[in-house]
């Protein structure tokens, strides 16, 4: 993130002219970032969420350049969109950073930022740029969406529907663990996908119209993801390990049974869709994992793996693992 | 911002469980904190805008409670709004925060986040929590807003314009300067004013019904911020400094005359609008303090005071001053 050109040798409009040319407008945006604010097309409805990544907490610079953190907080932020069944508009992008940061990086970044969101047909509505002790590099994007029916949301599974995902299980887990073990050449498909994660952003609008009863994705695992769905519905989520059994094959090769295991139950940062239907056919794209039912009398609402209860971890931003 | 209970001995879902209840909902929010995503009724069109303060740059503990920091952050993302003409509806909320942290401090701080919000009638749609490294404390709002009619930009200003601006000049910034200086008491409004600025936000959406042709929050200083007009609209803007002498007067007593001027011309965070409007009657609680000419042959576009150019500093991200 050091070396080149240091910010502090700039002023702040020559750095937004450095990054703006680069990031997609939209027929949808009436007034493009430079004004007090922007102004966009939406609809009566908006959804709206943030998201924010931090230096040496969400990525390092070895493992991770400037455009895929771009390219990574652009998808984290769109898929919590097309969880509610939203189709996104547009961002707000935010860089607080060490004025050391060279703009070389940020130029990588808004590269990253800028292709993610053409990708997704989404709009760079404004943003804001600060600079931060020493040492410090965040983004923060905040993503605003169209919503055409209704929010699908976390607490309205059923007893009786089918719980599905849609995406991969694991993966960025996985490529994590390689990274970490400096064995990264084990599953580069697995490190491609913890550098830049990939959202089914499609399949949340489509998952809505399908009668999907509850949807979020999958930021923090499987079993902590699905766990928050269980108890705002409250219900129980069953989830029949046979229906993961490709998922952790696909890792075991290079991490290892027990791993590749873990990184499908409680592996972050996937950014697939999990969802519950009621019972019957399931929308192209998405498959079975499991079932939801009534809790017992005294059973808490909770997630179990074959019947059983299985302790998971998954990530927790104030208390150190 | 330290002593009492750090952060780290808490789950990020306990430190929510204190906050969420603090902040104010609305009856546009059809989906509460806590899914993906906030769905929001916004009207066809959205108005967006975002912007961060950042511990040690932007404020120091000794100066500013966690409440002030509140206060101070959603005035001045609500006055992007107002200057645009919109009604402000919402905000996303972001703290990014060493561990060690205070729970008090956050706690302290959502209070001026929720009373800020209430009192302009805006909703917290949601919000991020992330841990940052040590010493670094972080604030990032982005604020939502509905547009009724055209959105007034920066851009419109045409010559024969008068210029007006809603609100106090150079109070911030005065506030700031005693605070430095060690002498808070000789004027306590001035200093109130610098922890908690004001905005008069119904007035950006009258502005714009009564005809403004360019609009804007004063945040980087008068001859700053007036000169962005008169770029972006490709005209001179011309003051006249019989005009600021109420505003000069009011701080002379306190900080001598000189720097009571440069505060006036050049103070940033004080979110009084500033706006050219056509010849003839203003709205009320604007006031006329200069007009709007066409570039001679040659001539760039600018501001000058009483005919003259006159150098201003105002503030800049990453070049030290």
């Amino acid at each position: 993130m050091t070396g080149g050109t240091p910010l502090r040798t700039l002023d702040e409009e020559d750095v937004l002219a450095r990054i703006l040319p680069l990031l997609p407008g939209s027929q949808a945006l009436d007034v493009a970032p430079g004004d007090d604010a922007a102004v966009v097309q939406t609809g009566a409805r908006t959804v709206a969420t943030t998201d924010t990544v931090v230096l040496g907490r969400d990525w390092l610079d070895a493992w991770s350049s400037g455009a895929d953190i771009g390219h990574k907080v652009i998808t984290q932020n769109l898929a919590d969109i097309a969880a509610m069944g939203g189709e996104p508009i547009g961002v707000l992008l935010t860089l607080v950073a060490d004025p050391e940061l060279s703009l070389e990086w940020v130029v990588d970044h808004a590269h990253g930022l800028a292709d993610e969101c053409a990708a997704a047909g989404v709009a760079v509505l404004g943003g804001d740029l600060s600079s931060a002790p020493a040492g410090v590099v965040m983004v923060s994007v905040t993503a605003l969406g169209r919503l055409e029916g209704r929010p699908v949301l976390r607490s309205g599974a059923k007893p009786g529907d089918q719980l599905a995902v849609c995406g991969s299980l694991g993966l960025a887990d996985a490529g994590l663990r390689l990274l970490q073990a400096g064995r990264a050449e084990r599953h580069t498909e697995a490190v491609a996908r913890q550098r830049r994660p990939r959202s089914p952003l499609d399949q949340g609008p489509r998952a809505a119209r399908a009668g999907a009863t509850a949807m979020l994705d999958v930021s923090d695992g499987l079993l902590r993801d699905g766990g928050r769905i269980a108890r705002a519905s409250g219900v129980v989520i069953e989830i029949e390990s046979v229906a993961l059994e490709p998922d952790v094959a696909a890792l075991a090769g290079a991490l290892g049974e027990t791993a590749a295991l873990d990184c499908v139950l409680s592996g972050g940062e996937e950014h697939s869709l999990l969802a519950t239907f009621p019972a019957g056919t399931l929308p192209e794209g998405w498959r079975r994992i499991g079932s939801v039912r009534s809790a017992a009398d005294g059973e808490p609402p909770r997630i179990l793996v074959d019947g059983h209860a299985v302790a998971h971890t998954g990530w927790d931003h104030f208390r150190p693992d």
